[in-house]
């Protein structure tokens, strides 16, 4: 597949080299490529010369499946410049977390109970199938899950078009992921936005983020 | 231990019968005594005689520790009911959940991201010594952890007071419970307050509420 990831964070990162190794044909998408291309991000991409570099509209214009890596809270800003025709009719992997971390450690959501940032990008994109997804877990178990308890965790799949669901499921067992549960519509986006709280408190307290929630049953 | 456990639906009857059977001498405590005697309780309690029945404030009154196995947006005006005198310097084990079902399924929660139930009973009686634990799962699994995958789950405890958690702590263990994770101060019951709506929505999809969530690290 042609996959487009914006963002060139933690999580960016490690979906496009993952998926990049997987045989996929990846770009990343960033606000400003020169200035990425001449920061601290020259170093990872010249470990990854089979990861694209390109502005967030001409990365999404490529791409069959967007994957949304940015930053929660600018998450709607940058897929506007992605620009809305570039991401209509595909599946837009959404990974970002509303996380407001302006009062400092742990953040909050700025989304939240009676909706979700997942929610409101399918409100804001209607033509893109939002599938929210990974968004428990942190950025190396996403793509490496088995390095974990030989993957014996659990990945939640959330989305209104079930095709879409298919085709991030696909994505995610080819990661390794063994359990992925579909949830349901993307309403249920809410509910593994709303695990945040408990992940960052868990973060805090085993002083590692190398651990994944296992639904027992 | 003397154990007072306030409302009369599944969970306040499973910690009731577990806690007595364990061999502590316990009072369920009520709104409407004479009501709830005549009522559909009056077949469990002539199935479990060694739990007494009282009003709230006489349940609370003479009892070590508290539980709060109320409706979450019934917990203050009952805890008000039991009384803060009742209440001090006494072990508050709050199981209770924010839940408002007013819009239909899935519920919202009343309380959430910058607060919590929790939070709101310890400012309204101070001098309680409240500890939040066992609201992420159902009532069965609380009491009963060993009957799901040999209780290897997680259960969480949140509280400003580290006395009050290792009585809890305690009880849970005498329960079956094995990975007690004692999540830090009690804003941390926001997090296991807002697992709910993905414990709901898994619910819904698992057709039964026989799951829980286990921390893999």
């Amino acid at each position: 597949m042609r996959i487009a990831v914006l963002g060139t964070g933690s999580v960016g990162r490690a979906v496009a080299a993952r998926t990049a190794e997987l045989g996929h044909q990846v770009t990343i998408g960033t606000r400003d490529v020169t200035a990425v291309r001449a920061g601290e991000h020259a170093h990872w991409a010249a470990q990854h010369p089979e990861v694209g570099l390109a502005t967030l509209a001409d990365a999404a214009s490529g791409a069959e499946l967007v994957v949304n890596a940015t930053n929660g809270n600018g998450s709607l800003p940058a897929l506007t410049t992605a620009s809305a025709p570039n991401l209509a009719g595909k599946v837009l992997l959404d990974i970002a977390n509303p996380l407001d971390f302006s009062a400092g450690f742990p953040p909050t959501l700025t989304v939240h109970n009676t909706d979700s940032l997942a929610e409101r990008i399918q409100r804001e994109f209607p033509q893109a199938k939002v599938v929210k997804s990974l968004n428990t877990m942190t950025a190396e178990l996403m793509v490496h899950p088995r390095r974990l308890a030989d993957g014996a965790h659990s990945v939640f799949v959330s989305g209104d078009d079930a095709e879409a669901k298919r085709i991030v499921t696909g994505l995610l067992i080819s990661f390794g992921h063994s359990d992925v549960i579909d949830l349901g519509d993307l309403s249920t986006a809410r509910g593994t936005e709303m695990l945040l709280p408990l992940w960052l408190r868990l973060y805090g307290r085993l002083d590692t983020a190398d651990f994944n929630i296992k639904v027992v049953r």
